[in-house]
């Protein structure tokens, strides 16, 4: 027998900054003129966003002579399928897309999450960039490199790990986000919090009225609850003269940056630790692993942000009863929770059956033992596998399918 | 502005080793079992290999208590697309195969390239061997990472590099190998001859016969047209006693191990100096852009290396034209593939606007640019950009249609 070793060691470095400010698409056609030259760009959006943003910026390439198309999929969680992918690479191809072309992924976590997948595949691998436009994205999902689809039987469990070239957070996009997808981002800045940061999590108590209930984001809510008047909203918003309103706007967009910077600090630091997700990164996975299987078994009908509260909940009440949290942390998480009006308790009629099911075919089984991400105190997480089926089952049987809400205290 | 940089710098190593022996299959369960513990197995192959060997190697691994699944595609290129890629993650996800599980790759050079994609992808990437069966696969596709698959456009538009954990050359497969596989895998040795190294050149013009024309190579051919029969044909190598064949198959498989170890050389020492194709990997595809074309074309019908040998004849045609290569040379090399019965002519009625417009799509473009290899000499290749599509048109148009062989010298 001949053995012949075959020598691949190496020095990589994927490290990459994310910028934080407001109104940067002004100059993004420079930027990446200056910082990333390509064969082409091909912006990747969904069809809200196109509409918002997407054309806009399109159009700033093109007048900069960047060679720039627009790929939009129909919004949300249904179009996070390999058939989106083939679309978009058959559409790359037409395109005379090369290994110099770039991606840039504009929208929320799954648009990301797609773009990033095509970038990694096409072509053995392209680079490509965030702008996220969601508050989830921006505090979440645009950073650490994880891409992918579902299939149709578990969340994201076709996927790569892919660095971006660059995250730009442009908090003027949260001007004309909807509340609810407030909320969804909300979450993971309280995951953030409760896993990693109890500083943050008092901050957080302490401000959520500010920046979620004041006058403004009520009306805010109201403007955009009809999506097709969307473009006109943002001129409206830059219009408004009302000083009241532009103090209270003030105080929200401070508070909102500083959650937003805390946030990235904590996730960029887990992944600088643990890229894989091998041990630490897994803490992320907080209220994730019952969250996707809400997500998926009621078809992706709720936001993901949303599946998580009610993931964080149940998972919390497991760790209450095996005796490794105190009852007054859990109460203290769901108050804060509800204080963005999320509803943390699981959907009438939901199938436990299909639930527990799908739980089976979750990815953070390793060697045939789930790896579960509980919580001690609030700022101190842990991995934990003595988590049983009958565990899950039995808090799960307490819900009783309706609204468990705490009285706000 | 804020700018926080998430950094990522780190050394990695993706070395592995090579192992080229005969009747490595027996204690393949042993070494899986000491070298590569998983909790299960997935070993992904075809419908003729499973049949003559898949069965057998399944049936080690579980006698040896390892939990082992095998999942067999349609043989051929035409399995090689996203929708298998699906159908195989959904099988494993079914299997509950998790993060600890591992990919077997037990084929040719298609199935080494389908199960490394689905290894690369599977829950953000899962470890994977290869265990070539063909000539072409032990050669050429199951060392170097390069993964994917085709889409309705082009070759190999959708992949990754993925390194495998280790590679078994195990030479009893080619026992059972059909003559037009040997054939096609001896383009990809002649290939690595011809750009990097012109004394095995000079061996395989001294060793062509003794591989190729054997009297018991033909024998071979003839009992292994019946694919039914493959089982019973292994036998039938086994026990065979003729100690005239003996001798010849000795001589045969002594060049044989030569030629592939050899070949295995050049191509290790290709990736450790440039393992994603940035530069000198680029040489590898001496022949390929115009063969892939040429396969795309005529639908997959003809085998990948017959394709290769093709497109070596034609670029070597446009090389001759540009007087970058010695029409003696470009001669050697064809009367070399033909001495293995390889035709080299581009195929009858073959659509040449469609290679024109497939050549398009090709990856080998880079800013707009294709990156074309051409050999200066036997045993030295570069790489050249200006060859223009009115270079390409002009050796299409005097390919008559017809064969062009050379008569034996």
């Amino acid at each position: 027998m001949i053995k012949h070793i075959i020598s691949l060691q190496k020095k990589i470095d994927h490290s990459y900054s994310i910028v934080i400010g407001t109104n940067m698409m002004n100059s993004i056609a420079d930027e990446l003129k200056k910082h990333f030259p390509a064969s082409k760009y091909i912006i990747i959006t969904d069809h809200t966003v196109k509409k918002l943003h997407g054309k806009k910026i399109l159009k700033k390439c093109k007048k900069h002579g960047l060679k720039t198309s627009i790929i939009a999929l129909k919004s949300g969680e249904t179009s996070k399928n390999l058939q989106s992918i083939e679309k978009i690479i058959n559409k790359m191809t037409k395109k005379s897309c090369d290994r110099s072309s770039m991606i840039v992924a504009l929208g929320g976590g799954v648009i990301g999450d797609i773009a990033g997948f095509v970038a990694s595949i096409f072509m053995r691998g392209i680079p490509y960039i965030q702008i996220p436009t969601t508050l989830l994205a921006m505090v979440d999902s645009s950073i650490g490199g994880k891409t992918g689809v579902n299939n149709s039987l578990a969340k994201n469990m076709i996927g790569t790990f892919h660095q971006p070239k660059k995250v730009y957070i442009d908090t003027f996009f949260l001007q004309t986000l909807p509340r609810k997808h407030i909320q969804n981002g909300v979450v993971e800045v309280i995951k953030h919090a409760i896993i990693r940061d109890a500083e943050l999590f008092d901050y957080l108590e302490k401000n959520a009225h500010a920046i979620f209930n004041a006058k403004n984001a009520k009306n805010n809510n109201h403007l955009m609850a009809n999506t097709k008047n969307h473009e006109k909203n943002i001129n409206t918003i830059l219009r408004s003269k009302n000083s009241e309103k532009n103090d209270e706007n003030k105080i929200k967009n401070e508070i909102m940056n500083k959650i937003i910077i805390q946030s990235c600090k904590i996730k960029a630091r887990v992944i600088e630790k643990d890229e894989k997700e091998n041990n630490i990164r897994m803490l992320l996975n907080y209220g994730h692993t019952l969250g996707h299987a809400i997500e998926q078994v009621t078809n992706y009908r709720l936001l993901h942000g949303i599946c998580v509260a009610k993931g964080i909940i149940l998972i919390n009440k497991i760790a209450v009863k095996k005796k490794w949290m105190e009852k007054i942390d859990s109460e203290k998480i769901q108050r804060l929770l509800e204080t963005f009006e999320i509803d943390t308790s699981l959907p009438k009629k939901i199938d436990k059956n299909a639930l527990m099911k799908t739980l089976h075919h979750d990815k953070k089984f390793h060697n045939g033992k789930k790896n579960w991400i509980i919580v001690k105190k609030i700022g101190h997480a842990e991995i934990v596998t003595d988590i049983k089926n009958e565990d899950i089952k039995s808090v799960l049987k307490n819900e009783h399918e309706t609204k468990t809400r705490l009285r706000k205290s």
